[in-house]
């Protein structure tokens, strides 16, 4: 894969030399990836460019021509410069898996190593991480609006540039699309292709019907017919019935329309009487047209015969939320192995972070649904023989007792001293496992419009580390501003 | 640069080999790509994205391993695999300049050739002309929005992935921003790159003077500081102001501070007196912090004491519209050169394409403002000496004669029998055009909000060739759809 190590923030590199020059290079820092709000005022958020990162921290290291452009900057020593020729990423990462259903504060990828080098990781895991795990919460709901049906990814064109159209393909895959019209994105990551013919296709031939011929004779047996050049009623349907019957009389299997213009829903039920009138009644209709989770929806409820969706740019670009707000904040510093909790205050209690090195437990009934998660310190333990009581770390008198559960931790070891210790997913592993974390949420939790807010709380020792870091520092703060 | 061949959607290919299959694929084919509305409700768009157009059709081709993915989808036809084993673009295309201020309908590229090279175009130019263009746009509106405060591009983060950050950084600078935090389209593509620390810096340290001053040491010529990670003025100022002064005492110039949170007018106006107080005139403000054209303007009308801009997520997702909807439209068809205008109708008045060979002349008064965009056919002469009247196509009772005018094709020779015949300009001359064609315009097309609707019409031509073509469609639709 490609080697990254360039694409990050002048600033990361202008502290690092800030930190060799300082001789802070080599102390140990320990960084959380995380958001602060789901996007879609959605339930539930999946993980996902963790294989991306992975790749990027493999192929971390600077080549020659880089070194040179950093030089022609005039602002990095020699002394850096030679650093940074040998730089390589030697700590710790932990990450939760691509596909699981994630939650604000929750540590999704936490690193741990020298300073200099963690430092340098902030800006491309970000970039990573926050898109596709936004895509694929994006793809996540379009799928779970289109019930059974499926969903094909068509965006490329509207993508924002080439990486955001395959690596959107991917997390839309991951999210639960069938297919992509993405042919690289097909090559790299495996996900099925999908394609048929475009409006032009139909226009070059002297009819439509001729068109459609044209076509069937050259995919008997992946046909699946633009109907709206013309009048879908009218001219499209019934000359793709004609078609159609014509391919099933030789032997094939018809395989249905397309409709990317009009009312779907009108169209779609006109469509699916006429075509199980002449006896195509496993010709399957198609439907596409600026759609998202809730068209989708809306189209659905008013009982439109559409089996499959072809989302393009609202799924791609994930127009009414383009953005995820991951970020990237010390959790701990630490000297020769010996860490200490760190904290950042702010006037915004959303922007206080959580301090110390910190784990992802979830909770589960008997039954096997999540009950909560509860974010806490990486050495504690929760029996699951033993009742426990948690409690939301904002109205801390919000509290919930819980019995008879069993628990999960979320984060699992990805590299240790620079070598990876994690065999990646196949992307269609990682899409079933998200189809099967999903169902272990409740439905309240996944509802597309105003769902259930599922619980995170802190651990009680967390919590309780945090308050006595805040008081610390508030009493702290004249010192710490070296106002003298 | 890369090989982006395989970056397109399946159906291309599908509709490839069924030309290929039905004889058609030596046919030609005129494709035009435009859009059909400003974004943000603007007056204007920005065009961009050539570059990687060009990048992309000179490095066309098939490999090896691209051929054996498709034949693995069992689709394909050993014919049609040897067809695009020995792919490459043969045709002519032509293209508005990079920076050049364009409209809805206007072809931006216009690219012919034979209809089995054309067709597989089509998803890269959009995915790459789209995102640029729109970004550009985007840029020039926040630089014009900070009047003349320089702007920096910040937001590789939440960039929607790698591309989209790299690609972005660059057409946010021919928008006019002065600089990016992105490394490596620093490197790429000679943007100059800006940066200094971040909060994590600061927490790094025992104080925050002791962070200024550690930064200040290692970079004494460009020591912006960070002044909102404990208290911007109790703490954050003075010590930023003791610092300066220390490196002054030592010959250098202080640069500056940067604010990223709070009441940015308010904090900028009260450093900024404390700053001139102490006698450091010459510091600059810098301001960052979920930033758009809409509050930097907000805030620079409240009096901010503002220098600098840093603006990230909304610029580089252009969030609040984060597609631009460019198409790629059959616009002519041709057999042994001789070309036939060709026409899409639709219930929508606005999806209805303009037929023919076309060209965009810009109209420009003896002062060299514009007055007007004319579409018209190839082969019109618009005579400098002679008035002419315009009319819009569809309130054609809305006309307007123009005197005295300077015309200017904008359209201009980019590929000939698949051979590039277009010098590409460096970055920074496509930013400081684009600023001058700026200037060609009024201010009130220029206009954040509700800008004056710039005129562009289509030649008489054109209209009267359109408006026949309609005519013969309708009558002829029947034989059109091919019912029998």
């Amino acid at each position: 894969m490609e080697n990254r190590t360039m694409l990050t923030d002048l600033y990361q590199l202008t502290m690092m030399q800030g930190y060799l020059v300082n001789g802070y290079h080599n102390k140990e820092a320990v960084f959380d990836v995380y958001f602060r709000s789901l996007p879609f005022n959605g339930g539930y958020a999946l993980a996902a460019g963790l294989e991306q990162v992975v790749d990027y921290i493999e192929n971390l290291g600077f080549e020659e021509d880089d070194l040179e452009y950093l030089r022609s900057l005039n602002i990095f020593s020699e002394e850096f410069i030679k650093e940074l020729k040998n730089f390589r990423f030697t700590g710790n990462i932990d990450a939760i898996p691509e596909g699981t259903a994630v939650f604000p504060y929750e540590p999704l990828i936490r690193v741990k190593g020298r300073i200099f080098e963690t430092q340098l990781l902030e800006t491309t895991i970000l970039n990573l991480v926050n898109f596709e795990t936004l895509i694929a919460t994006k793809a996540s709901r379009v799928v779970s609006a289109a019930g059974g049906g499926s969903v094909m990814e068509f965006g490329l064109r509207r993508a924002q540039g080439p990486d955001a159209g395959i690596l959107g393909a991917r997390a839309a895959y991951i999210g639960g699309c069938q297919s992509t019209s993405n042919v690289l994105a097909g090559k790299r990551y495996g996900i099925p292709v999908a394609g048929t013919q475009a409006h032009s296709w139909i226009q070059c031939f002297p009819s439509e019907l001729d068109a459609f011929r044209a076509y069937a004779h050259t995919f008997p047996d992946m046909c699946l017919l633009l109907v709206d050049t013309y009048n879908v009623l009218k001219s499209g349907v019934p000359n793709a019935i004609k078609v159609g019957l014509e391919l099933e009389a030789e032997g094939h299997q018809f395989l249905g329309i397309r409709l990317d213009s009009g009312d779907l829903t009108y169209l779609s039920k006109e469509a699916r009487r006429m075509l199980d009138e002449a006896g195509l009644k496993k010709a399957i209709i198609v439907a596409s047209n600026d759609l998202d989770e809730e068209t989708i929806f809306a189209i659905r409820a008013q009982g439109a015969a559409i089996n499959s969706w072809g989302v393009g740019t609202n799924l791609i670009t994930s127009k009414d939320n383009p953005s995820l707000g991951g970020v990237y904040k010390l959790a701990a510093e630490g000297d020769q192995g010996v860490f200490h909790p760190r904290l950042k205050v702010s006037e915004n209690i959303a922007k206080i972070t959580n301090p110390g090195i910190k784990k992802v437990v979830r909770f589960y009934d008997r039954a096997g649904k999540t009950m909560a998660d509860l974010i806490a310190l990486e050495d504690e333990v929760f029996e699951e023989g033993k009742a426990l009581t948690i409690f939301d770390p904002i109205q801390t008198w919000k509290r919930k007792t819980l019995t008879n559960f069993r628990t999960r931790e979320l984060l699992v070891p990805i590299f240790r001293e620079g070598k990876r210790v994690y065999d990646l997913p196949k992307l269609k592993g990682i899409q079933l496992y998200a189809h099967k974390e999903l169902e272990t949420f409740w439905d309240e939790v996944k509802r597309l419009t105003n769902p259930h807010n599922y619980i995170v709380d802190l651990s009680a020792n967390l919590f309780e580390l945090k308050q006595q870091l805040l008081l610390t520092i508030n009493n702290d703060i004249k010192s710490k501003q070296g106002v003298e």
